[in-house]
Order: structure tokens, then sequence, then C-alpha cells
């Protein structure tokens, strides 16, 4: 396994469904964080088409708190507008995780301000008050940390 | 002007519209060649709720070669999944242009090998038949271009 991609209470299913095969095919695990803004029954990912689900390696929590008590030793980083760190200016290795937000707010203060020296950013240009896609996002920055790691098992 | 991003005959308009919203964060422009599988008339991008679209730098096109034709001088990438190139094996410059082929299909033959040694491929583990999103893959290449550009005006 590369990397752990953690999104926080994530909404919009199309996006889970994209960041989903994205960590099929870069062998990430996938972490979601409750509650979602879908329903992970297997009736509708099977109507949703998303017949990579069944490769995914996948882990639900009820809370945020569940999630970092289980990997209390790892490096977290986390994606936000708000960082000083690009993303690309720190230096991912294996195993770590990369937390981000949901589509509507990003992420809560209390979890974004937990290790300000962590958070990440993806630079734009500042025109409009839209950010990037969640799943854009998530893309952009998981192939940066595979790009340093020389694509494990990729190439 | 950072990057000229082409969309070889788009499908899925969501899609293309998170592309559009990479393309104004990142000052690239957009080159959508037809036929699309959507309608650009004001209406439906209204409906579509691209409120970024007026902030779009677009052109479209009748052909490939009515593209080509236009920019005869300029550098072309081509991303492919039969590329022997990295995407990140290669030096990106400013005004460069990367075309990225349909959903269903990807590039035609014709186009992908007109210059084999400007393709370019994003690894992905061999699991499945699926391959990445195409506004993933866009994001991943445009933002790989602008990290070694060092974000012009982006920081």
């Amino acid at each position: 396994m590369n990397l752990n991609i953690v999104l926080f209470q994530p909404e919009i299913p199309q996006n889970t469904g994209n960041i989903a095969r994205t960590c099929v095919l870069t062998n990430c695990k996938l972490h979601l964080i409750k509650p979602l803004g879908f329903s992970l029954d297997e009736k509708h990912l099977r109507r949703a088409g998303l017949d990579y689900w069944k490769d995914l390696d996948l882990s639900v929590y009820e809370s945020y708190d569940e999630l970092r008590e289980k990997y209390k030793d790892s490096t977290f980083y986390f994606s936000t507008t708000h960082a000083e760190n690009l993303y690309s200016e720190v230096n991912f290795k294996d195993g770590d995780f990369i937390v981000f937000g949901k589509e509507s707010a990003g992420l809560p203060d209390a979890i974004r301000e937990s290790d300000p020296e962590r958070g990440i950013r993806v630079p734009m240009i500042k025109t409009t008050t839209r950010s990037l896609n969640l799943s854009n996002t998530v893309s952009i920055v998981v192939y940066e940390a595979l790009r340093q790691m020389d694509f494990p098992n990729m190439k």
C-alpha cells in the first residue's frame, strides 16, 4: 500500500467514486469519515457503475477521532487552502495519511489546526471564490506524493 | 496564460466542467474539438452551475486539423496510456499544448502517432481495465507542468 487517503464527511458521490478509482489505480487505501452524503450499500454502488469498488481497500469511521486513535504513530497531512506549505514542498513517504475536507466547507478548524505545520495547499489563481474540484485536488496531491516516491510498482 | 489544454471530442459534461474550472484557477486556455457530447449554450451552462465559465479563456474547433494549423509552431504533448515517457519526465514550458482524448476511447491513432516522442503517460497499477477519470488526468498533468514552471502567479 502506498498512501492513505482520508475524506472527511464527503458529500458528493461522484467525487468519492472518482477518488476511489484513483485509489485503486495507485494502490492507496481510502478512509471515509461519516456522515457521508451517499449510501455505500451494494445496490447503490452497482447502480452508480462503480465496478472497481470491489478492488478498493476501504475503511469507514464514525468520527475523525476514531481514525486518529487507530493510527497514532503515522504522519498526517491536511489539505487546506489556508496552509503555508505548498503540497509540492513537503516530502511524502510510504504510508503517509493525507486528509481532505468536505466539498462545501473544507476541514473543520479543529482538525486543520491540530498540526498547522502539516497543512498543505494546492496553489490557485485568486480570481474567483471557487476552488478545484475535490477529486481533482486529491489526484494532484496523490500523484505528487507518488512522483516523489518514484511511482512504486506503477511504471 | 500558462498552458493550453486541448480536449479532443469530450463526451461527459461534468468532466469538461471540472476541467474548465481547473483552467480558470490555473490561468490555462481551454481548446475544445468538436463534436462535443453536450451543449455550450448559455442556458445549459447556467443550469449546470458553471458560474466560472465566463472567466474561461475558451476556443472551439471543428476539427483537430483546424487547431493544429492555427498553432503550427507550438509544442504539442499527447496524453495517452500507450506512451513511453511518463508525464513527469518531460520538461514543460509556458505556452505548451497538452492534448487529451475522449473518455470512452482516448486519442485516435492518427493524432497519437503524429509525434510519438511527445506522448506522455500517467502511470497506473494494471489491476483493472479502467483508467483515471479524464478531469483527474488533466489536473495531474497540468499541475506537474505548473510545478515545473514554479506556479507562475499562483503562489
